[in-house]
């Protein structure tokens, strides 16, 4: 189970003015009923349908099944998605594919399949993929709800070109669509050509997603352990189901950055893992924050790092620049390597303290060490421990954050689960496009 | 040569109370005077080398010989560093090296090694690594100027076990050391066991160093034109060296961040590339941006992003949460892939906008159309456009943002060239690992 301390978010730990002092708990409180009303309100109309989703008994149905057909079919899988559509299972990938994947020989691998996520339209990466892969034996995973993102269709179009040419009629066999159950532009051809496909349901958010097929279905065909991510997801919602901050972590988190923004005008969030495998969960965390609460006006800022690296990079700034952020580090009790080496050179005198030491005692206590060094600078952090980055803890924290985000949406008295000020854009884009 | 576009920084662009008015600029000319003889204090104390060291006849003396020699005889370089001794390097190599490098055949190479930057000492990572290259193959390139960084020095520790075990004697023949030329913990063991070496100037700091053999080294050892790195850098340098915010970019670049955080209450500075190659430019940024200007309770909040991918993140956030952000955005003209393919199928009438374009078509009209949605809402950003990327560009971009730095650093009264803050963290780290 995760451990969240939110110890060194409160005055009588932190000192100073940024911190939470009880009168800021006290009417925090006074606004959580209110605030859970309005998710039930949500949960009803199916905008918080993250919620009751991934207790729907068949949430897996078939995906095991077709994930294992695509794994021995082909040697990559290709997804094409954007944003919501991506960010869950790069993050999950990062976090449970043994690193280095994609170079991996196919004994590591298990025999899975290699796994690329082209969440961008540059040319040149995109380009250079199709150059790197044989594109008979790439399994191409098209995600987008609407049906309607310009990136994914442009990827799509150019990918389906190239199959068309190579396999001819078959040109399908090699494709999976996930959308809609019903509507947008890829539902259709899905229909015509018989193409595999997923149902994402039609009020689920793109950042809301991960544990549905968006991030489950092509988590699978790499191998990872997608009932445990469901299973950690459940644990987690059953844990933050009451309104009430001392038994509701969520809530709690979800809570008290409200506070830090609105009233200690805290206006960034800092998410620092301290661990590689879950250096995308802040990117993933990044998306859910901003893109859910950032409106009318209102939102943090959230902002990734990653611990020991950004010590070298972003510390000093949080350290000795403006009070304005609230830091939250990720920390992993137990890595996975087994036997992990100890430092047996004999270091000189300057480096004593770190004689048989292993790297992961070393970053631990860094930290550890960033932690306490902020605190002594009154500038209030939480820490989530990780007991180890698994298929389970990974799902937990996925839920984790959802929760949060929808009270802190509540709090904020705004729509968590929409996002308006994108679609300017989109029509700047068609225009420009047009006109030229 | 970059082109700096200031358009849309200006209140008669952007409108609105956030943008950048004429009485701002005359204020801020008032401040160029002082500003510019404290940079040229900084330089005769040599705190700012960097502006200097880059005119050394010799700065890239012996690195093309070694580097040719370390490709011929090694299949993978692997650098130990972190911070300023990783981040130019890596940004360098995501900018420069054909995408997938690592994953490319050796022809495909042009015969130059794979590159490895160990930036973290996550235990995972480092394990898996150091299972998946040959290390007797692998060229370490240990990089710390005072010997004394604890991550780097933990990884170069247990390597040394390793290739001691591995090639007796003669283990030191797979290492090059980068450091002080005379002071710190590894320069007595290059001199012992005559160890390759190069020198980093004593006074040039991590975040400075990219275009010093920290950066230059390793990057020709995978063949990155570092001639015309150093070239960019000093056009860069000869166009931005006159005390005044019409002729010279970096000093307006430097100065509107200035305006715009002190006095229009923006403490946070988004990068965004439209670019795959150019992601990492923002990450260098962030060190330096928040490594050097945030101490005293000052210094903005860098943060990055990329486009198109995260207008499906942070782009809501950016359009309609509080406008505490100034943006700079990375442009691209013209994308490396030649005859690149146009998009051909059919698409339905929504998908009408994109037939017959380019993905980089469509990517950089995304970014146009995010300056103009932002601009609309009245939002400042600034865009700086590379004509291609390339070395020559990218050196002009390390230098223009240093110098930008600089000045930024003179207007806010601190000192730009150390870190103070980052000292508490090492002592309490220490502390713990004794402890135990």
């Amino acid at each position: 189970m995760l451990k969240v301390d939110f110890k060194n978010i409160f005055e009588e730990t932190v000192g100073g003015n940024k911190a939470i002092s009880k009168c800021d708990v006290q009417e925090l409180e006074s606004k959580v009923p209110a605030a859970h009303e309005k998710i039930q309100d949500w949960r009803k109309s199916e905008d918080a349908i993250f919620y009751d989703y991934i207790f729907r008994d068949d949430i897996t149905a078939g995906i095991a099944e077709t994930a294992e057909k695509i794994a021995s079919n082909f040697e990559n899988v290709i997804v094409l998605g954007i944003g919501g559509s991506a960010l869950g299972l790069r993050c999950a990938a990062q976090s449970l594919l043994p690193p280095f994947w994609n170079m991996l020989g196919k004994d590591s691998r298990k025999g899975k399949p290699r796994l690329f996520v082209c969440d961008n339209i540059d040319s040149d990466s995109f380009a250079a993929l199709m150059q790197l892969v044989d594109i008979a034996k790439s399994c191409f995973i098209v995600i987008s709800k609407s049906g309607k993102t310009t990136e994914t269709a442009a990827q799509f179009f150019i990918v389906a070109s190239r199959l068309k040419k190579l396999l001819g009629q078959s040109w399908s066999k090699n494709l999976v669509i996930i959308t809609d159950p019903k509507s947008g532009e890829l539902r259709p051809m899905v229909e015509k050509e018989g193409i595999t496909s997923f149902a994402i349901p039609p009020k689920l958010g793109g950042r809301f997603s991960v544990l549905s097929p968006v991030g489950l279905f092509p988590a699978a065909c790499v191998g990872i352990d997608i009932e445990n991510l469901v299973a950690g997801a459940r644990e987690m919602a059953k844990r933050c189901c009451s309104p009430d901050l001392k038994s509701n972590p969520a809530y709690a988190l979800g809570g008290y950055h409200y506070i830090l923004d609105t009233e200690k005008k805290m206006n960034i969030s800092v998410m620092m893992p301290y661990s590689d495998a879950l250096s995308l969960a802040s990117d993933w965390y990044v998306q859910l924050w901003a893109e859910s609460l950032g409106k009318a006006g209102r939102g943090q800022t959230p902002v990734k790092a990653l611990g020991a690296t950004d010590q070298h990079s972003q510390v000093q700034l949080y350290m000795e620049g403006p009070s304005d952020k609230v830091f939250t580090f990720l920390y992993v009790e137990k890595f996975s390597s087994r036997n992990e080496e100890t430092i047996v050179e004999e270091p000189s005198e300057a480096f004593s303290y770190i004689k048989e030491r292993t790297l992961s005692e070393i970053l631990n206590a860094e930290c550890e060490a960033t932690i306490g060094a902020l605190t002594k600078m009154n500038r209030p952090s939480m820490k989530i421990s990780f007991p180890n980055v698994d298929a389970l803890h990974l799902g937990e924290f996925f839920m984790f954050y959802q929760i949060a985000t929808a009270f802190a949406g509540a709090l904020y008295g705004i729509n968590p689960f929409d996002q308006p000020g994108v679609e300017l854009g989109k029509i700047l884009t068609r225009e420009i496009l047009t006109k030229r």
